[in-house]
């Protein structure tokens, strides 16, 4: 039973407001930063306490609240408690086994999804649970481990992108895109994967292979769970009409939607191949077992009727006229030849040869 | 024919208001048990007879009855005929056979589920029939067995959780809640097994194996047919609109809808990798008989043309020249020798060696 | 070209009014009775011609117009024409090839569908096609054969059950009822043939299992071709809105649909059950080649060497030194059991011992 | 490349008003024959030029025209033009290629759909394409070839059948309806093909059953193509509330809807028969190998000590005291025995004989 | 990791206003054309920079503006911005690994698509995206490379074809309609590659036309994601009712849809028999195995027991009273053909041979 088991059975029966860690301590410390911005002015700050973050909330401007790190439960359960969240939203991100998916609140919107990102050194696919809460002019976003995919974006906001002049639902959608731009980099990653494998499995269909082949296919499981419900989420945020959503922004997240159409439709894809893969990989350790077959076949149909033949003269028979023959060894060599001959012409015929 | 058949067969073309109890006695006698609370009182009593229990039903307090053990029939037609339940609600509860369901009645709410539970002394999983009836300020909970799976609640109502605040709708929510909390460990359980098959098969694909690996898709079968119906039933109580349900009560339900969902989505995925198993430990059988085959071959291919020559020796021909040559026996072990090498060589390159 | 198929080539392009019976003949002789019912009243008839029954159409009374056996198309015809039947729905009562269905005339309401029996001394199950018309006050029911699964309830009606309270549609939902009860004991009946199939395959899957699997997956293809459209016309009765259909009793009709649902589910479980039995039996019939293939091996591959050896020394060159050593003959018994021993390790490392 | 993808190939980019044959020429000339009737008239004609067809079209009987060949792109063009029919609709007459459909013109209906036959000569199944042009009292129909099938239906019209009596729509369900009958002809033909193959694949899986059973699911693959779309066209023409179709035909259409679902069912059945033949089918040739295997191994383990044994003491050794032993000879017979029953002992506990 | 991958990658978390081709160049330059034309005039020019372009946007013509090539980026971004294209609508434009689309937007309608066409030469497909952006009077078609397959279309609307009297969203149907005409070429490439594959499995199944079902599996699943897409874009395009496209056009545009109905469903049914093909392929790989053995086994069953009877008489006892036996030797030839006719009796019966 791992430690994860044991939070799930913890939880078995408690109550739902009950606050609790489900899943691995991913960073060391709790981090929590604000960026609060409008078309002119930008501030960006490191906060110690939650406490500090709780004057940002009502500002005009667009307020970024960043936590890194999902372990300490008090600290989240009091921004919880000054941004009104509902129980079972808190829970919900604390909770690292959550699927995807996006809920409306009454004064907020919860999107939680998992973010993928290749691990060069280890050639395997990171993945991190992330949620947003999305306010009147507030997001807040949570995170297991202190990242960097967002920097670019944080970059864009200081340099005054174009973002500076939207209102905080674009941000929303930024947030979102980048998740899923980094989505198509791990769909190329396992499509490369599938190529080698494919080339591997035509030449030599080993073992190892067999195992890369059920390893790839519980990826893309795993992907498709991951995508599947998000792209449920997107549409939903789209075509669900909340006023926390300017009608200009619909339109991008529509262009996301469909990118998650892409990205499954790609998942799905990968998933036919591997079974393809899968079927030639079988048919290879059958072909393999054909060739052996065909080797041993060969060999004994050849040398079985010639052994006879040597062991019929073998025999101590007192009469056995052959045996005093002049030539009789050499006409059986004769005889031997012939009987392989004609063996290897039925062989050729049979193609096995 | 089993006993459940015969009840079966004994119910086939009887009038739906006959009451029979169809499945396994699993208690040994009926317990009738009430809790009746609000945010101030709390009331906890064992009732020896049914009628002890109808005083309870228009206190303006919430009262939960429990009973546990379904074959007294009596016992339940009374009860039914005070609380005015349908005489085809009376019939689904006794039938252990039941499949998930939500009905809505004029006069009341009726669930009927599954809970499951890890047995784990036989490292199986215990089903166990639950039907529960949400009346206007009562449940009434009937358990094929006594169970301990509602004592955690029991506990914190008399604790003065915050169930003692809410109406009777969120204690059904809270029933509702506890049983699909184990759903989450029997998936740990189910997840954990495959975990373990899937390295039995890599490394040793026996009989053995075989057996769990069907064991375990009937499990997943069961699962499903047991989760999917239960995520409709909860569908309908959340989005049904019954006056029963309170709405600050419906989003409580709908979070008990998405831990089914992803329940479910665990348990197809479980059901795609039983499958891929399934394809391993087959490919396994066919490599195993590979390497058997590949031994036979080099074995046979080897000495089938070495006894060949030697036979040829044994041979009691009155001319046979080499016989006589001095040196004749060990040239004979020289082509011999020559003969082995390139076998070996020729299965080198094979990859068979 | 089978009996029915003849009938069905009769039939193509033959207008929609033209009756004719399409099926074997099971009955001997066409017999029509007559129960006439109200709460107080209960008449009983067995009517010789078809006329007799016309009377009871216009009485105020529930009546039930009961014809067994279809193929005496005119008797039929008569009675189609004083009841005002269309002409297409007596062309599906005589075709009992016909699948499942519901259908609503202006004046009546028609179902069709399959009564399905275990024929013990055969072990298989019998099918008849019954159908159902339901007019005001009355309902005529036809079957393919004397049958005995409604004579409970002719008892139940004539001993003043509930059912002689209620109006005619409560007889239609009784009939079909017990119609669906007779279902759960045809899942019983092939839910054991699947339960020993499964551990006879397990034990030895032989030719005569390949049959039975063949066999049980076509009965459930059957299975769930009865009974998937009869779900639906069940639905449609219930969900339809008819004029015939009281309201009292929808919640009937729709405790039908359940069982129905949860026939259609254990059908389908058992078709999944099947294809993984299919699966257990094709790795049975690997496992067994597997083990043949190492016994041979085995004695191939210990043998072969030794008789090379013994080959060896049964060549007859006149110059071996080794023939004239002392204990030549026993050093050779020597090698050979080194040689013995050395491959029967061999073959324990790898398990095939 | 075929004469058909020729023709496919120029139709690419071409404008949808110009009209071009696709598919083979059937028929030696086109035949244009017109009926005209009412209750009491009835005019039959053949025409040697379109125009003769004209005058028809404005009488107040319902007129029947038919016109066998399709490769006469001219006339079809001058009926189009003076019956009003859309180029669109044209093209698709003459595509001999396209899947059954309904649509709606503004001043017609136009389905075309596939006519089967069992050609019993070359045991084959024959197909051709029909479509017919419902106006508000004429129908024009389009054949392949010169047909037998609507003869019975032309026999009837003349002989004052129920037909006479019906207005144009009725006409088009009796078309729709001939057509459809024949389709149960072919579900009974392929289902023969499909026991015979069973039987076959049970008794002998040889390389002729494999390619029945390819051919047979082209077969049926085929079928499915041709009768699910006319399917939905029937749906769409009793249900779609098109004008020219009147409420009394409706009940008639549903009646042709039914039985091409039943004819679908029938296919989606045999379809999974087949695919549970195929499936018997390799099993076939699993336990034929594995009873070749038997027959080998059960020689070679019996024979290969023995020889062993017997090449022992064909060894040349001077000192091999066995040799000269009285009794020695029998002994080895003995042995030879012993080790034999011992062999036959072991293949008989693995009921290998 | 390949050039495409790099560009995606740098995609990753940009804005969506930054336009960026995503794709292989393949087009040496970017190439401008415009075609004006109305039922009387008719103008074609080809443009150096996108600027001569511009004059035409508000022209009552009908103008077809197309441009070859993508990698321009500046070029594309000036036109966009003088036809006020939405950003996002750019980016799919550049971005060709783009699926098949429809967007509306408030002043164009976006359809974007793969065209294809056989590359003879290599007895492959070719793939180009292609997009239309259609506007009051105005289409913008944006192509990968110069192409051919508009040619004829340049062609006949140059020659004062029906299409000078329609208004632009016919042109934009035309478009389509072309593209669409060539999958039918493709599936009939396609479907001959399956027929050829199948006779060649049917005859020799070698590991070249394993190889060969796997490329048209995955030509197969390409097909289909081309299509599958394009047909609901093309059914928003009819249904939308977007004030853009015509009435008159709708009843075009429902033929396209067709077409690609009928694209599809060839597209499935290759796939089934590529399924098909691919248990030909293994049970063609298991017969000849079969074969083998039986082969091997029918010579060593022969020959074994022959060879042990030769063993035997060539053993040296003292005592072997059959060695002196005057025709003992002859009487064992009589033996060893009597075990070899009864051998050849056996195979014979189990039809070996």
């Amino acid at each position: 039973m791992t430690d994860t088991t044991k939070n799930i059975s913890k939880k078995a029966g408690l109550p739902p407001g009950v606050l609790m860690h489900v899943g691995k301590r991913l960073a060391d410390n709790v981090r929590i930063s604000v960026i609060d911005y409008n078309a002119t002015d930008y501030i960006e700050k490191t906060c110690k306490t939650p406490e500090e973050v709780f004057e940002y909330r009502d500002t005009k401007n667009v307020t970024w609240i960043n936590i890194d790190g999902l372990h300490d439960v008090d600290t989240i359960a009091k921004i919880g408690e000054y941004f009104d969240l509902h129980p079972l939203l808190l829970e919900d991100v604390l909770n690292t086994k959550h699927r995807p998916k996006l809920e409306e609140y009454d004064n907020c919107l919860f999107i939680t999804l998992k973010a993928l990102n290749v691990d060069e050194e280890n050639n395997d696919i990171n993945s991190e649970q992330m949620s947003f809460v999305l306010g009147p002019n507030w997001i807040i976003s949570f995170q297991e481990r202190e990242g960097d995919i967002f920097d670019g974006l944080r970059q864009r906001i200081k340099e005054k992108g174009t973002i500076r002049q939207k209102s905080v639902d674009y941000l929303l959608y930024r947030l979102i895109d980048t998740v899923v731009d980094y989505y198509f980099l791990i769909t190329e990653f396992v499509s490369d994967a599938t190529i080698d494998l494919e080339e591997r499995v035509f030449e030599e269909p080993d073992d190892d292979a067999l195992k890369e082949i059920h390893l790839l296919k519980k990826r893309l499981a795993n992907l498709r769970k991951i995508t599947g419900p998000l792209r449920e989420a997107v549409l939903g945020l789209y075509k669900g009409g909340n006023k926390l959503i300017k009608q200009s922004t619909e339109r991008y997240l529509q262009d996301v939607y469909e990118h998650l159409i892409q990205v499954n439709e790609t998942v799905e894809g990968q998933r036919d191949t591997v079974a393809s893969i899968m079927d030639l990989y079988m048919t290879g350790v059958s072909n393999r077992m054909n060739q052996v077959m065909q080797v041993l076949t060969i060999i004994a149909t050849i040398f079985i009727p010639l052994t006879f033949i040597a062991g019929i003269y073998g025999m101590n028979f007192d009469n056995m006229p052959e045996l005093h023959w002049k030539y009789g060894y050499f006409i059986v060599w004769g005889i031997m030849s012939v009987v392989t001959l004609f063996m290897i012409f039925y062989f050729r015929r049979k193609k096995w040869l």
